[in-house]
């Protein structure tokens, strides 16, 4: 059997690759995950070319990993069982925008910012932003979240419908466009973060918000790192309404000004936003003032204006890179652990101190509102101690995690990286995950060995 | 094998009933649906106790019911084929509250008022809603929402981890106390709204808020029914933060008035409540208000004490109660569709044409907010006339929300009554929800044909 001639039939000749360097692109994400080539990338046009590949990979038994834009974190997309990736770059198109219902229905292919600019024209925008301008395919299966989440909810939250290819190739709906409903099960809630696992997105339906009336952000630095986490307890307990709250260490300030040429304090900091009407977000801002001084704040700036506003958020996202601008050769390991937020304080101390005893160089940084933090960590691929250290400081990061009623990951998913936690986290219910997987993809070629394992058949 | 010896044997002498009063009170939930008596029922004290009867019903192939008060709206309870029904009532402890951490542990007997009463000591709440005292594990079960869904979301949103037992005995963990984790197949969202048909619920982690510093409720009325619903719209669109939108026909307010004793106007009506900060919510109100009038309003009562405000909210929650009692003898039919809001207006309308033609006697209400009404029907069991005449009304208002994009149940569930739309409403995904049934309870003892058929096994 022809692989590639079999899925130049389905899709079309110029659709089908086994270039080296769309291999080579389809053979990675943005981690420190050991890259792996596809047989070949297949780019589908429409479902029904969907339908089809799926069909005639389930009929064959042939892996298959859909790709959105290649910016997970876990090597969720690196295709470790060769076969077919599915690259959904040609589906990204805004099919609807629904400004009454507050929906829009995208293909999986379109990227945040994409949608972002499409739904400006309505006053509108998409909540979730996880830094990257990922596609909204990739995002929903990972349930991916970021700066907004602490006032927006996640990915999962805002999925009201998606279109999904089963690994047969039959076509379902998992949801519909009404603001709620008990109807069946919740099958938006099980595909969302199914890491294309279970099925491959096709069409998503997606909550959308106003643009608030009135933005406030702002630049609260602290003595301490502990000091700017205790401010955080404190703002959420008091119920303002954040609609962010971002933690950045001394050392990530540093980053962010040799980055993006800003001169913010280098000094551990809390990068906050608020939304509201005029009054209401005064008296928010007011109190957090006041707040945030009383635990022991030295310094906050508020961004009054949209440029100010949009070099800080920009600055933030662009963290990631910074990191990475500063250690050329090296790849990032970024941890990604959430607990409830009274363990939190306690928490990033201890990964201070394992970052510390590790000797290695790491940043700490997160979604705090939340009680989800990263540390990032610079390694050498290629030094076989420093990837043990690095996996050390991990696995005690992710175990303090647990043991604080925590999770694994808060936002950037399983892939191969947090597989080796799931029996840990999960106990048992890790065979209710198999069994899921087994009776959704018997023969097992979506995205095998991610997540869940299940016996491959031959 | 006798059943009830082997039951006393895992519980206790005194939790194990087959007296017919007890039989009866578990043979019906409080809808129209016909009642079936269970073999037995029996009041587990704790999970081993649960896990132990589930193994014993798996291995001796018996059907298990869970049973928390009997408020369902659909036969969800209703043991159709026999066997044991497990009455949660003696499971009713509020087990942790955390309030750094907006989180509160229950055993699944626990009622929403009685959460409640604990929480304030905290100056906390639970947010669900749905006019009925139910228990947390039902309202789990069927993924209940109601009057503030509009702000705080519905009761999966809520839920951080619930402790389940699965059809063989094991007990699992669905999620964990971070505020968000992509950590596994969501088996929250999967066992909320899974009625029982997946597991049995035996702990609840479920999210609270602060109790809102400010509160203010209104009653707005207008001359139309379609105004109403176009004001609603207009909140929305506007971006107001609405805590409560409840829509009360002129009809219902009637209803209001005779139980509760109230005097407000009868005409088609918005219940309305605001919760912020002191500046936010005046500014909201004043915008809201120039909003309704716009929209056609002819009078804006404010209730600005505690006392007017929980009476305006429990003449609201009383109003199915206020029926039932207008019509003694009559049993309760309530509608539950979920459309789009841009629907809604097109969906009010028909569904008073559909009643009208009908020549059934109904009002309409609902949590127009999320676009979710119901058509309250008082019908007679014994005539089969009225009967048809009423399931005739509910389906052609089921495949007007439909053929809306909407849901055949927006917070009631599927029980008995609404399964026949499965098949319309979700189509080929029904077959993947029937493989997660087959696959997690191969024996189909689980509150076996609610939600979806699967072949009953010997």
């Amino acid at each position: 059997m022809d692989l590639v001639a079999e899925l130049k039939k389905i899709t079309a000749e110029d659709r089908v690759s086994t270039n080296e360097t769309v291999l080579d692109r389809h053979s990675q994400d943005e981690s420190y995950h050991q890259p792996s080539r596809p047989d070949v990338v297949v780019f589908p046009l429409n479902t029904q070319e969907v339908s089809d590949i799926l069909r005639f990979a389930n009929q064959q038994r042939i892996p298959v990993v859909p790709f959105g834009l290649g910016t997970s974190l876990e090597g969720h997309v690196i295709p470790y069982h060769k076969g077919i990736t599915i690259d959904f770059s040609m589906m990204n198109k805004v099919l609807e925008v629904r400004p009454d219902d507050f929906l829009v229905t995208v293909q999986p292919g379109v990227t945040r910012s994409q949608l972002n600019k499409e739904l400006k024209k309505y006053g509108l925008f998409f909540s979730v932003d996880p830094g990257a301008d990922a596609t909204l395919g990739g995002m929903a299966a990972t349930n991916a979240s970021g700066t907004t989440s602490v006032r927006y909810g996640v990915m999962r939250d805002q999925v009201r419908d998606m279109e999904v290819v089963l690994a047969d190739g039959t076509v379902i709906h998992t949801g519909n466009k009404a603001a709620k409903s008990s109807s069946g099960y919740h099958l938006n809630g099980l595909f969302v973060g199914s890491e294309g696992t279970l099925g491959c997105i096709t069409e998503l339906t997606l909550r959308v918000y106003g643009i608030p009336e009135h933005i406030m952000a702002a630049r609260a630095s602290f003595p301490t790192l502990d000091q700017a986490v205790q401010a955080v307890i404190g703002i959420l307990s008091a119920g303002i309404p954040v609609a962010r709250v971002e933690l950045v260490d001394e050392q990530s300030v540093r980053q962010v000004n040799q980055f993006s040429g800003t001169s913010y304090k280098e000094a551990p900091t809390l990068f906050l936003e608020f939304h509201g009407n005029e009054d209401g977000l005064k008296q928010d801002v007011a109190f957090t003032k006041e707040l945030v001084f009383e635990m022991g704040c030295d310094d906050i700036q508020f961004e009054t204006d949209t440029t100010g506003r949009n070099r800080l958020w920009e600055a933030r996202h662009n963290l990631a890179y910074a990191y990475v601008h500063s250690f050329p050769g090296k790849k990032i390991m970024v941890t990604d652990v959430c607990v409830p937020i009274s363990e939190l304080a306690g928490a990033i101390r201890r990964a201070r101190e394992v970052v510390t005893e590790s000797g290695l160089n790491g940043g700490i940084l997160g979604h705090v509102g939340d009680g989800n933090y990263h540390v990032v960590l610079m390694i050498d691929r290629q030094d076989p101690e420093e990837m043990r250290k690095a996996e050390q400081v991990n696995e005690h990061i992710v175990e303090d995690a647990l043991a604080r009623g925590g999770t694994c990951t808060g936002e950037h998913g399983v892939g191969v990286g947090k597989k080796k936690y799931q029996e840990r986290e999960h106990g048992p219910a890790v065979q209710v995950m198999a069994s899921i997987k087994q009776a959704l993809d018997p023969n097992n070629i979506l995205n095998p060995t991610k997540i869940v394992d299940i016996d491959r058949q031959k």
